[in-house]
């Protein structure tokens, strides 16, 4: 028999509990063993559950019962949700989560501690909900050297975006309608500003360079300052403004950055609308894979943090990887960064005068007094100083 | 040391060597060992390659080396490489291929030889090539019940059918260019007759429903009796003509088919173009999950391959997933299968006489004397009683 605990009874976790009692049979078929919910640490009470009997209000009583060997933590938040997951391995049960933020703070230590008490720290559900990107970034792609992971790794933003483009609609009239339909948190800082799409690009890069940075130190821009123009614009040269974690090799150093970017319509990543995510992945012999799904949602998720229960049941005796802390000399330099530009202008500044500043450029859109155009590949601190000799509107990289 | 060998020196087996002399230091680490590429069966000499010392003709040199404990098989075809696969595993030697043929035909026999000789069976390469796609449908889907596959599982035909909706070029035409660019062969057929593609379902559908179809069994219908017509017909209507792959959960029983579809374009499915392959799986908790990337290839089939070999290198104590051989009674009948349809008639019959026949038609599409349209979903018996009373000249499942 394997034990479960489940930390938190919200959206997620309750998932969880549906899904092992919904699948219950296959599950235990894969494992070869009965698996059980022992116990839902969750503050409240919940009568009316077919899991009432399970909940209890006090974290030693998981802690403390042997029989629990696998514990889902699902609580949200870097605290308490970190400290439980860490005194549960040091006890040597085993926890999966669906928490980006745990994983993107403390995942090295957590990792650490599980191989030293000969537990798994197991995290798939944390990057892109339900679909199966981290394992398999982790095992089937070992072949390759990664140089590049771009994703769209937050449905709420590509939510928003999805509703500027084919519907016209403002940052702001879209944001409110994102907040009615539920997709945006009445707070919707940690979605807009790129924080949430920050942990989780932090996430895929320690498994694609075994180092794990503080996503404070990660370039972060968010979508808020992204005007209809600027949708418009990006569309008639044949563009979709997507937020984009960014994480690349660039001479053994990584490059790790959020920032909504102009990715051009034959990029798949293009087409990966509303609440969708999609993380596309280029290793030096696969060359360019891309893992589509969505990124969020109660079911999804929990499928995620079922799968790495599974994982764990069946085969307790594997290895987690272990990740070190990058330091500053990890980091490629921001300012050598070589990226084409979309950049929005006044008008005034007309064709001859901007290209008397960037020399070679295309796409040029004139609109409402406006003049937007794409640059040849730059160096950030180039584009900065021939920026700094126009009056620009608006700037974002090119895919 | 890990010391392994490949079977075969061609396309793939030379990429094998490639991927791992290319990334040989990070797979190392990964490991956690030295990895040796010990001999390379061919019946060829490679006097000019750097791998020409590692060159044997004679397969017992192999088998009988106590050192080599991995064996990638790349030779392609069904005999000698299932009898070596067989024999190394019986051995103890654990087995990786891209082996479609081999893995759809005797699949279940090598993967019970290799679980009671304590080696293991990988085959992530037979299917997507480089996408990884097989080991996330047996482990990260794992808390799912998969309720359908849907896979655009060959690039050749993927290939032509793109020249065909983009550039209005006739199979004919397509065909003989896929040749010239080296994407198909002087004698297509394994590929334009869907027989590539069945293969791949039958290894797709043992993985999530644990039974092997003998591919023989399985309805396969090619892409040489597509019309341009018909590609301008669907597009009319909103949908791209693509070769799927299909394998669903009809009440516990097993679908599985190959034949071209209508794809609607709001499913990402109709954009996977080209050379590239697209795997929609469809989960009960996680909904819809998209693999995209470069179905064949050397780099991207070998990386996959080498994947194989660090997942076995790292953690050889892993088991084998069993399968069993699927019987008539674990195949939901065909005549049963309930989809909609595209049906291209001759336009003397014209709409009012269709729709005495077929009551609820939409997408009616008039073009030089021919009239098509989509059916509401019917019965396979059903359709096939009706589309009897019409001159039929094509007809398609719409997915």
């Amino acid at each position: 028999m394997t034990n479960i605990a489940i930390l938190g009874f919200g959206v997620v976790g309750s998932g969880i509990a549906d899904v092992i009692t919904q699948n219950q049979e296959s599950i235990e078929k894969k494992i070869g063993d009965k698996i059980n919910i022992k116990y839902i640490l969750d503050l409240r009470e919940f009568p009316d559950s077919p899991f009432a009997d399970k909940i209890v209000h006090d974290f030693n009583i998981i802690l403390n019962d042997d029989e629990v060997s696998i514990v889902a933590e699902a609580m949200g938040g870097l605290h308490p949700a970190a400290d439980f997951s860490e005194a549960a391995l040091k006890k040597g049960k085993s926890v999966v989560t669906s928490n980006k933020h745990v994983v993107a703070e403390v995942g090295d230590m957590l990792l650490k501690t599980a191989e030293e008490n000969g537990a798994r720290y197991l995290f798939e559900a944390s990057v892109g909900g339900g679909i199966p990107v981290l394992r398999p970034l982790g095992t089937c792609l070992a072949a390759n050297k990664i140089n590049s992971i771009n994703g769209i790794l937050n449905g709420t933003t590509n939510y928003i975006l999805t509703q500027m483009i084919d519907f016209g609609k403002t940052f702001e009239v879209a944001l409110k309608e994102a907040q009615q339909k539920g997709y945006a948190e009445a707070n919707p800082s940690a979605d807009v500003d790129g924080i949430d799409a920050c942990r989780k690009i932090c996430i895929l890069a320690a498994i694609a360079y075994g180092k794990l940075i503080d996503p404070a130190k990660v370039s972060t821009t968010g979508i808020s300052n992204i005007r209809l123009e600027d949708v418009k614009n990006a569309a008639d040269s044949g563009y979709a403004i997507k937020l984009i974690g960014q994480a690349k090799d660039v001479d053994g150093k990584m490059a790790v950055s959020v920032s909504p970017r102009l990715v051009p319509y034959d990029n798949l990543l293009a087409k990966v609308d509303d609440v969708f995510n999609g993380v596309l992945i280029n290793g030096n012999a696969v060359d360019d894979v891309l893992f589509i799904g969505r990124g969020a949602g109660k079911m999804p998720t929990a499928s995620a943090v079922v799968a790495d229960i599974v994982d764990i049941a069946g085969r307790p005796e594997l290895k987690n990887q272990i990740w070190e802390k990058a330091t500053d000399d990890d980091l490629a330099p921001a300012e050598e960064n070589v990226s084409r530009y979309y950049v929005c202008v006044k008008n005034a500044l007309n064709e001859e005068n901007v290209k008397k500043v960037f020399s070679d450029i295309s796409s040029i859109t004139l609109r409402d007094g406006e003049l937007s155009f794409i640059t040849q590949p730059l160096k950030k601190k180039v584009f900065d100083e021939m920026a700094s000799k126009l009056d620009v509107v608006s700037w974002f990289e090119v895919l």
